[in-house]
């Protein structure tokens, strides 16, 4: 059994549910790799020390240096804001780590660009996590499958309700040099890398953001028409002033072969209308993915007994793992990030210009 | 084209919604027979009058022995309360009018016997609307066809919520006297006619009748658990304080090729869960029962341009006069009524004895 | 009592539907004005006479122009293909008429415009019908009443599945000299008529068509993004490619008070989300608008004895009637239907342009 | 901080879900009670070692009494099938642990009774962990604060879909000596536990058991009326052959204050209609209970970051570590467990007579 120490930059959000993915993914992945929680790193050292000891950190730093020049750490993971991605991951690179990154992957294609190449000859993820989430994982398989046909649609909004709460207006998601952008870069990134995941590349696009609240300089809410590749059409929405909505990461896509619609709030669920039942028996399945021949779920329970967030986190590193060891292809790495990153700077673009933007390639 | 003179008895609700039957039938069924709204009867010679002339009935009697002695009249629609339909039924057979009735047929296992005796030799009708629905001809089509295979379960609610309002107290419905029971009568007759034609006799039941307000005299909720003849097992629950349930006439079936879910608040809509769909496909289909393929709905609008309630009131008079015309078999007529009234005798027996109690058939 | 005398002009569905609405609406609202089916036309002699006779009118005639000539005609109702609306209501008009007309109003801005003027001294209605669905009527009633406070976001899509069928491709829906376009004015009218309804003008927008059958010159689907005049910002969606959605003609509003969501094909209920209940409480609430105190319903049956497609025409009539009975003012008229003309028209250049247009008001 | 050394007896499936509750407790609740993994025991050598070495367990023993016999266990947790749950409960709390016990408590009441005896001195726990599912603890909460009113229906269920597998015939969940019965100790038990939880004592119930497999010796499916003591009336049913539903464990409570709905297949949400809502605004909320709020979630993630099987597991420790802590009462403990058996012992004996049946209490 191979051990990976293993150290965290970050003790916010984003730092509590990667450590709860470094304590689980060896209880429901079956992996010659152990996994070891080294070191945390953050600034507060106060609340570190409480991290620490609750989440079996065996060492704490202030300085985030600290885990690119010891050498008996293996992998670094990067759940920082996002200003601090690109020059944390590229050290670590450098020093021959294997380098796990919060998503965004950067704030601008040139640092996403810098950090693919930096990371040529290391292992890489971006903690894209939702595409383990079991429906998505099996929408990308039905649709792999052709069970969708010719795309004609896709899709997909990102609500949440927070936007007019002003308390939050400190925080680093508020503040562009730190976050690059509101809603843009937190909640349609998301949207960005499911679709690529289900659907492929973006050809062009056009945008708007909106600000609501006077004074604030990022986007509360950005909505996108796009062209894909293969021909469909589709709409993003990323908002926080979606009332009503609280973490409503949602597609819906309408094929030859009938239509997907998915909701985080239903993270279980994918419903399905297969339009190649006959017409008298159509309608949209519910479908608790919670099978034991579906995607990702049968690593964690038994049929029908769901599982939450958290476990989106657990399956995106125990698949990690599992190609570490195999030397199987894993994806979203920081290519698949970039990627990202290309159509956000389109939209971003053609939202500050009003014209339709040609995604670069 | 033959002309079929209507004598309508009853000014309530049900003379509403049988007087919009006989007005629309002929714009949505396609039919010889010519329905003529001759006799309008009713005890309250001003509002009759009013509901003559808006439903466009040509004369108006206070006395409905009136329509048993006019030669003119073909057919007899008795929408009284409950304790007239025996008298007025069989006396309109044995006039040799069609006789129509409004559930339940009657109060007592032998005053239905004696309508099913009295009306032998003419065609009769009893308005369990709810066969109409496209969603229920649809569901018995899918068990006729052997689609939900051996049934294990037939379970069955009909949920309202005025039971509190005091001040509908006085009204016919509220004695026992002229409605036979509270919801025994009521609604729970609904669900056994229901399950007859979905599910097939009944052979014996165990019952609990409530009355939660001090001093009414009937029943404000009845529960059965049954026996079937097909070997399934059941629970029927009839309640005016199911609070936060409108009009939820709903069952729920699973048998070994699947599950149906019906609720009448959605009635345009069946669930279906097909047990011989691949595992992972699998999930409950929200079914529009709205295609042109299906049974019903093809006489009224396009796909998908839903129907309401008055449909299945005109769809049950359309069926009826197609039989007439052709001579085809009816459903459900008195002898249907009868086998809901020995069910509903059976379990009223044991919810009064606290026994298991046996179906007379 | 006040008699009207209709022509009806159309023997389509859109003739079925009115011809239903003209039966009916003295059944369901009091109204002095009694509506006499004085004569229908139509190209097809044959099937005419059929239509005819099933729904009750007197009289039948090849030539529309015979109800513009008759001094016995009171009312012209123009349910034509699109083309025929502008030169048909005009002249109806001009020689006095009420004028009823189906969407869209006209095929072009300038038709519309001259319709309006031709039409100033005589009552008017355009067919928008689902301002009379009770669910749209309250959602109206409840965004009046402020309870959705501050419009963030007014999103909506109509999804249609019968794109792929070749066999429709002779109709002339399908031909942009009879129907103008596609799903722009077929579909997405409706949404701009609720919009304006429920949200207000709309200030510019960006739209992009696309047709994805190879050689129809028609489009298959089309999609825009709009600023409102509020401050809101908006997704249209039309789409005969919708697969697996029947009739989803649908919106979701988001403001400061709550959200609210709809589904035509679910037309008996309203969601809306609170934002002003305590948070603990807050989760979407499924309204089945049936109650004696919603719009329009009551006008039917008793609650959650839910009505369909064909109620909405009957509303409109109902309504219309009333507004001629009484002076009152009645939306949407000619004016409405201009309205959603210009929208339609700007959005249209700019899906040919590329670029955002401001619609002329 | 105390340390609080723990003896998981079973491998099975709870042996991995509490495995998991153990090591995840004190990531999730801020106790000063350290659990430590002492010993886990079983009786299959080999794969105990390989659950010991995944899950963080220090030693292993084949022979349960070790974890009775060592003074170092301070807690014995009994997760082996159910008709060993007495006798192991026993010599634990005899010999001074802290003994928790899965559910249900015992196969008889005199069992259940001689726990509760021998456990007077040692705090204990029952394993009904849907107490802690965050959408049951709040609708108790609403209860409680008096939100649902006088309580008329109670009426709950739960279907699960393996029951005419064959393959599962030899496990001991099919084996009446082991299991006590099929779907009543099973599956009805959580019914009664959540029914005592929200709406207090039963005081008499008919029952009907059923077996659909021929040769089968347990009950495939329970049904049951019965009366609480608050004057309510409900019906549960407990089946294996609810074909189309995996993990369905459902309850619907009617009260004169409103409604609640629950379903485990959708543990993050609670629908609750609330009857003191202006009649126009009255509609079934679909609350996702994951507010910080709400009880239970707040341990876990951010709102809307929702939660799943495990969760509930994780919860139950945590609390009763909380109770342990500070000398707050716990429930449900064997107390409670045995109150569960009382009802069972009388449905079963109604099942079996076919008499209504008094519960002992």
């Amino acid at each position: 059994m191979r051990e990976l120490r293993v150290a965290l930059l970050g003790q916010g959000f984003m730092g509590k549910a990667h450590s709860n993915a470094f304590a689980q993914v060896g209880h429901f992945y079956d992996t010659p790799i152990r996994v070891r929680r080294t070191l945390l790193c953050g600034r507060d050292a106060d609340s570190l020390q409480v991290m620490a000891s609750r989440w079996g950190w065996e060492e704490t730093s202030t300085d985030w240096r600290t885990a690119i020049d010891r050498k008996d750490i293996d992998l670094v993971d990067v759940a920082l804001p996002n200003h601090l991605h690109a020059e944390v991951a590229i050290a670590a690179a450098r020093a021959g780590k294997i380098v796990l990154c919060e998503k965004p992957l950067a704030l601008t294609v040139a640092d996403a660009d810098a950090m693919v190449d930096a990371a040529q000859r290391v292992p890489t993820m971006v903690w894209y996590n939702y595409r383990r989430v079991p429906a998505i994982a099996f929408a990308a398989q039905l649709i792999k499958d052709g069970r969708l046909g010719t795309i004609f649609h896709y899709d997909a909004a990102y609500r949440q309700q927070w936007g007019p709460d002003r308390s939050r207006d400190g925080t680093w998601k508020m503040d562009p040099a730190q976050a690059g952008s509101g809603v843009a870069d937190d909640l349609l990134t998301h949207l960005l890398d499911t679709a690529l995941y289900l659907n492929g590349p973006v050809v062009e696009g056009i945008a708007l953001r909106k600000t609501f609240v006077p004074g604030r300089t990022i986007d509360d809410a950005f909505l996108a028409q796009v062209k894909f590749a293969n021909g469909s059409v589709g709409q993003f929405q990323a908002t926080r002033f979606g009332i009503g909505c609280r973490n409503a990461n949602s597609f819906q896509i309408h094929g030859s072969g009938g239509m997907l619609r998915f909701n985080l709030e239903r993270l279980n669920h994918l419903e399905f209308a297969d339009a190649n039942d006959p017409a008298v028996d159509q309608g949209t399945r519910d479908i608790l993915v919670t099978d034991m021949k579906h995607p990702v779920f049968p690593h964690f329970w038994r049929p029908a007994h769901i599982i939450g967030y958290e476990h989106t986190f657990i399956a995106a590193l125990g698949e990690f793992l599992h190609a570490l060891d195999t030397g199987a292809e894993f994806h979203p790495d920081f290519r698949d990030g970039l990627a990202v990153q290309k159509i956000l700077a389109a939209l971003q673009a053609s939202s500050s210009s009003g014209h339709w933007t040609t995604v670069a390639n």
